[in-house]
């Protein structure tokens, strides 16, 4: 029980108010006992959160240190959200802004199958980032979907994947549409990701069915389908996860309250397994700083044990203009997810992929 | 496609932002896509969501009414999640507080396995509400806690689950503490529900070694393991599912974003399967309103398609100068989960289970 995790939280002031909400949340997320339980010693020193100093920081809020036994996550994604946000979460305006592993509890996780290095050798792409996009409208056929991918691929596209919106009816719908579009996209240096989504018990089914046409991995929205669901999945699987923000939002869209964007967008997507990360780009539709899309970058490929470094993949919103703070924001490790702009082009989605490539350093 | 789901939306004011943020939302969740995108006719007018009249409430902000064709759910939770709250989610001041499904959706749910009426059934306890408590602190060893469960059996509790904070380091030591605890209530008329939690690929053979034990349920934190997770095992398994709200704070803590109390903890924990749903009563220590418990019981036991009702649980900070409330507020269908100060009474669990069960009506 020695090794410590150390959670780091803002919470409202004034600052008799958050030294008690820091020691409540040392308590709550351990023992979740009243704060004059009668603990026997032994518990009260090795297992009750330690409460570091508070110090003052914008709009009456406080920041503060709480240390944990590392043991207590248990090595697992699941035990580690329950023990630095369980009970944590329900309390208005507490936020998570950071979390600092023991290498010990590190170690436990293998982080991304292919990660920034991988997923360029897959590739042979070097020196420069990579282009994606999505197949979209819902609604389109099948036909109309692979004829996008090719387009897309015949322009010099490194990644098309599913809208993540994109609903199959079945498993048997799902077989059709993506060996349809991943035959469009066969003999291009392309690689596409169908959206793993349907029943959770169907999802490793799905995967072994994408992987056996040939296709090298999958979008999935690891708030919907669970976190440890993605990690046991890249675990199982030697295929690139592509992880998007839907249904995430919740926990960092208010400032005030939930998990900071870089550490939910970054941090935990990387521990997860996710190989890249895809969120919205500041001056996007979604309201993102850019301090904020600069530290996501920072987090997955910032130091973490020895998980592999992923790629950032802003998006949203964004159109040939904003390709030149694109390259400048986040440098050549970074995949530059188009959609709509793309697909939208006057010469459709092949000279929509090449426009964009000629924005591209390299 | 005929048939609608109409998700009901808060919005942030004045009205001319608050309609193009409906319309946004509308395009976002189904074809993601600029306003300008060249649809085709056949999904502008079937696939895109239909937005509603606006109407003003409180803090200047909005209601909205967006249907949905429901098929693009595909009644499967992943895809409601996406469908309703996937982008969304990502928008700062967007709360989801209602959504009113069509009968050919909730058909494809089974819902809880027990529901009120079933827990009932196994408990042979009928016309009050029943007494839970919680297995804690962390850090206990297993004889503390078998103990501790039992002199709450003999007291005339009703169930007692794992503390959601409980970590096993390995399935081994689950395997060791749930056979431990589940012996020590044996022969008494009280339900032991262990935390299912650890590796996603470990859940089912856990519940499955659980079930094996003689025991009837589990508890879970959905929000962690994911809803379609709980959903699945409760369709393969026929195991009681307490729901637990650890983490999902995040969703409904902020009242101006994310999803309202009731739909998330009631509606939304129905229809993924859950029998009892635990939440922190009004009073305690989380802020929920009175008014928001009430929401969530009603939502426990209102009409939802075919879904027979669940249990509302409240409970946290709960002590016995509080039961009368408890009792007018939730009737006799509700769990009363007290933790903390039942196992702090003066004589031990056994008396603490006494004193609360002869506060009971009945």
């Amino acid at each position: 029980m020695s090794e410590r995790l150390i959670a780091v939280y803002e919470i409202p002031g004034p600052a008799a108010e958050a030294e008690k909400a820091a020691r409540a949340i040392a308590f709550e997320e351990t023992v979740e006992v009243p704060l004059d339980f009668p603990l026997p010693s032994r518990i009260r020193e090795e297992i009750v959160g330690r409460v570091g100093p508070l110090s003052a920081i914008e709009n009456g809020r406080f920041r503060v240190e709480i240390d944990f036994p590392a043991a207590l996550a248990g090595g697992r994604i699941g035990a580690l959200l329950n023990l630095v946000f369980g009970n944590a979460s329900i309390w208005p305006g507490v936020r998570l802004v950071d979390i600092r592993f023991p290498e010990s509890f590190l170690s436990a996780f293998s982080g991304p199958n292919d990660g920034v290095a991988g997923l360029r050798a897959s590739l042979g792409v070097h020196g420069r980032p990579l282009l994606a996009t999505a197949l979209k409208p819902m609604g389109s056929t099948e036909k109309e979907l692979a004829e996008s991918a090719a387009a897309f691929a015949r322009g010099g596209g490194d990644i098309v994947k599913d809208d993540q919106n994109i609903v199959d009816a079945s498993f048997a719908s799902f077989r059709s549409r993506v060996s349809r579009i991943a035959e469009a996209v066969a003999g291009h240096k392309c690689l596409y990701f169908p959206h793993l989504s349907g029943p959770q018990d169907e999802l490793e089914e799905r995967l072994r069915f994408v992987l056996g046409e040939g296709l090298k991995g999958v979008l999935v929205c690891p708030a919907i389908i669970g976190l440890d669901t993605m990690r046991t999945l890249s675990g199982r699987r030697k295929a690139v996860f592509m992880a998007h923000p839907a249904y995430s939002g919740a926990f960092y869209a208010e400032r005030s309250h939930g998990i900071e964007h870089s550490l939910y967008l970054g941090t935990l997507m990387r521990l997860a397994g996710a190989d890249i990360t895809v969120f919205p780009n500041a001056g996007g539709r979604f309201g993102f700083t850019p301090k904020e899309c600069r530290d996501i970058a920072a987090r997955c490929r910032g130091p973490l044990g020895g998980l592999a470094p992923i790629w950032p993949a802003p998006g949203g919103g964004m159109n040939l203009d904003k390709t030149a703070a694109l390259a400048q924001d986040f440098g050549p490790d970074a995949i530059w997810l188009i959609g709509g702009r793309l697909l939208m082009h006057p010469g459709g989605p092949e000279a929509g992929a090449r426009a964009f490539r000629a924005k591209m350093p390299n």
